[in-house]
C-alpha cells in the first residue's frame, strides 16, 4: 500500500512517501473487530505464516507459521491477521535499497533513522486504510513486542490486548554493546562506501557476515549451543589453521554467510539503532510505570528462563509497571533452553499459554457489545 | 634468552630456534627453591610488575602490578618472579612479525599455531636455563591459568604449586564462537592479506578492532556494564546517526581503536586458538580426573562470581577433578562485580586470599628439607 502523505519521524526528518507490504490471513469480520496485528522482529518480514503457491521449501514458510495460522494459537479462521513489513526493511516497504524521489538515486545512507514508534504511526496509518479501528491484538517477539508495547502507549484506544514476547522496555548496555560490534563491522568494511555501496556494485558482505554472527551467539543460550554443539570437531581432529576446527565454527560461518547473501547491511543499521533508542521510560526520568500510565490494553507478556539478551528480568519490568498501574496482566515465564531464539520455536507450554490468551479474547470480541469494544 | 634446539610443536611442525623474552623481579635464593613464574592471558606480555626506568605513565606499569611486588601478595622480597612472553606474541618473543630465517621474510600466517603446552614446553627450557629445577608456584589468570594446570599435568615434578585463576579446563561452544567472530574479522579484512600484511605496509586494523570490542564485552559482566554506562548519552540525546550516542559505544570503540593501533592481528588469530584448543580431558575422552591423575601440585583456584567467560563452574569442575584425585586444592569463589576481568583489579578478598597461600608457600619452602622438596 502507498502512502502518499508524509510521515514525520521521531529524528525530525520525514519520509515524502512511501510503501508498506504486508499480508493478509483469515477474514475480518463484518464489526471489524477481530484484526491482530503481527510486528516483525530483526530480520523477518511481513510473511509470517503459510506459503506463497507455486514455491516450496523450507525458506518460503513464514516465519512465525507455528503460532499464526487455521486452528493454530492465534487461530485464522477467527482472527484477521495482518503481518506488515516495516520502513527501512529490506524486504519490500520502503527502504534504503529504493530510489530516494528527491536525488533519483537509492537512498543509502540518506534513508532516515527510523524508531520503534515511527513504524508504529506507519502501521496505524495502514490500519486507517484497512478500515480498522481497534486491533483485537497487536502482537510480536523481540522488536515486535516493543512495538506492540508502543502501540499500548501510543495508541490505547486502538487496541484492545499487547501480546510482548521476549522483549524488553529497553536494551542494556551489553545489547548496545553487541549491537555497536555488529555496526562497526558494517561500518568499516571497505565495501560499504559511506552506506552508498549500491552504486559501486558491491555489498558490505564481509562486514554484514560478522555482524549476523555474533548476533547469532546472542540468540541461543550457552547451555543449548553448548549441547548442539559443545566442542564436536568437524574433522576429528585440530586443524592447526584457521579454518573450521569445530562445529560451532561451521554453524555459525554458515549462518553469516546465508544472511549477508539476502539482507541489506543499510536495514541491518537502521534496526539495531531502533532496538538501542527503544526506551519508553525515557521521557518520563525513566519511570516506565508512568510511561505505561494511558495505557488500556490487557496484556500477555512471556519470557524465556535462558534468554539471555532479553533476560525474564526485562519482562518482570514491564509486568510491574503494569501492575503498579493496576492494569490487566498475564505473565508466563517458560523454561525454555533455546535462548531468545525460543519466541519463534514450538513449546508446548509457550503455544498453550498464546492459545488460552487467544481465546479469551476471541470469546471477549464475541460478548462484548459494539459500544463497550469503542471504549475499551 | 635465544634457544637454538628446535622446539617440537604439538601441531607437527617445529620452531628452528626462537627467543624469549622474560623479565624476574627479587632474587633466587641459594637452593633455588623461590621462583614463581607468572604466565600471561591474550594480551598481555613478560612485563608482569614494576615501571621501566625513565618511562612514566600508567601504560609503563606491569600488568599485574598489583599482585606482584615488594611485599604484594606474591611477594618479590621473598619470591624470585619471572614473567615470561609467549611465542607468537607481539611483545618481543619469536612471533609472526619476526623474520623467519628459512625465507628471509616475517613468518606471517606461516608462523605455526602454538598451543598451551607449546607454550609450557618453551618455559620449561627457559627454566632449564635459569637453573631452576622447580618452581614454587607456576601463577596465571584466564589464559594464564591454562598453563599453571598444564605446568601441573605436563610437569608434575618441576611445580610445588599451580596458581590457576579465572580458568577453564576446556573452553565452550559460546566461548569458541565468540573467538571465530573476532577471528573471522580480521581474516576477512581486506587489509588482511592472507596474513602477510607486513609486506603491503598495512594492518587488519578494522578487523582487529572489532575482534577487541566483541571480545572486551565478554569480559565485562552485564551488571557491571549497567552500572558503569547504563543508556547514558555522550551528547544528552540520540544523535539519529551511525556515530557515537551511547557513552558504552565510546569506551568499547577507544578500547578497540586503542588496541588495533598496538597489537598484531597475527598474534590474535594465534592466540585464540590456543585459547580454543586447550582441553587437558581430551586425550582421556574428556574425564578431566584422569587428565590431572598424575598432578602433585599443591593448587589454588580463584574464580569470580560475575565472570561469565569463565564462570565459576568451570572451575568448580578442575576443584572436583583434583578433589576426586584427592590432591591438596584450595578454591575461593569471590564475589565480585567485574566479569572476569576482576583477575586483574583489585579486590581486598582476591588478594587476601592470594596473599595467604603464597604466605603458606613461603612456609612451606622455609621449613622443608632439600630432599623433601625435590620429592614434592
Amino acid at each position: 500500500m502507498h502512502f502518499s502523505a508524509p510521515l514525520q519521524l521521531r529524528s525530525g526528518a520525514s519520509l515524502a512517501d512511501y510503501t508498506l507490504v504486508y499480508e493478509t490471513y483469515g477474514t475480518l469480520n463484518a464489526d471489524r473487530s477481530n484484526a491482530v496485528l503481527v510486528c516483525h522482529a530483526l530480520n523477518a518480514s511481513h510473511h509470517v505464516a503459510g506459503m506463497y503457491a507455486g514455491e516450496g521449501g523450507a525458506k518460503n514458510v513464514g516465519w512465525w507459521d507455528n503460532m499464526v495460522g487455521p486452528g493454530k494459537p492465534v487461530d485464522t479462521d477467527r482472527f484477521f491477521v495482518i503481518g506488515v513489513n516495516n520502513l527501512g526493511s529490506c524486504f519490500g516497504s520502503t527502504g534504503p535499497m529504493h530510489i530516494n524521489a528527491a536525488t533519483g538515486k537509492p537512498y543509502g545512507a540518506a534513508f532516515p533513522v527510523v524508531t520503534v514508534e515511527d513504524w508504529v504511526n506507519a502501521q496505524a496509518r495502514l490500519a486507517d486504510a484497512l478500515g480498522i479501528e481497534q486491533f483485537a491484538a497487536v502482537m510480536g517477539g523481540s522488536l515486535g513486542g516493543m512495538q506492540a508495547m508502543a502501540w499500548s502507549i501510543m495508541y490505547p484506544q486502538r487496541i484492545r490486548h499487547s501480546v510482548v514476547i521476549a522483549a524488553t522496555p529497553k536494551l542494556s548496555a551489553q545489547n548496545i554493546a553487541f549491537n555497536d560490534v555488529a555496526r562497526q563491522a558494517i561500518l568499516t568494511d571497505p565495501d560499504y562506501h559511506g552506506g552508498d555501496y549500491y552504486a559501486h556494485g558491491v555489498v558490505p558482505k564481509n562486514g554484514l557476515r560478522v555482524a549476523r554472527m555474533v548476533g547469532h551467539i546472542t540468540y541461543l543460550s550457552n547451555a543449548d549451543m553448548a549441547e548442539k554443539f559443545g566442542r564436536e570437531l568437524r574433522n576429528g581432529d585440530y586443524q592447526f589453521g584457521y579454518g573450521i576446527d569445530f562445529e560451532i565454527e561451521s554453524y555459525l560461518r554458515y549462518q553469516g554467510e546465508k544472511f549477508s547473501e539476502y539482507f541489506d547491511a543499510n536495514t541491518y543499521l537502521l534496526i539495531t539503532k531502533a532496538l538501542d533508542y527503544f526506551d519508553p521510560a525515557r521521557a518520563f526520568n525513566g519511570n516506565l510505570t508512568k510511561a505505561l500510565a494511558n495505557t488500556r490494553a490487557g496484556f500477555l507478556l512471556v519470557s524465556f528462563s535462558t534468554d539471555w539478551r532479553f533476560a525474564p528480568a526485562c519482562s518482570r519490568e514491564i509486568v510491574q509497571a503494569l501492575v503498579n498501574n493496576k492494569r490487566k496482566v498475564t505473565y508466563a515465564e517458560i523454561d525454555a533452553p533455546h535462548g531468545h531464539d525460543a519466541f519463534l520455536l514450538e513449546d508446548r507450554r509457550y503455544v498453550n499459554v498464546v492459545r488460552s490468551y487467544y481465546n479469551n479474547i476471541w470469546n471477549e470480541i464475541n460478548v462484548a457489545a459494539p459500544e463497550e469494544k469503542v471504549q475499551a
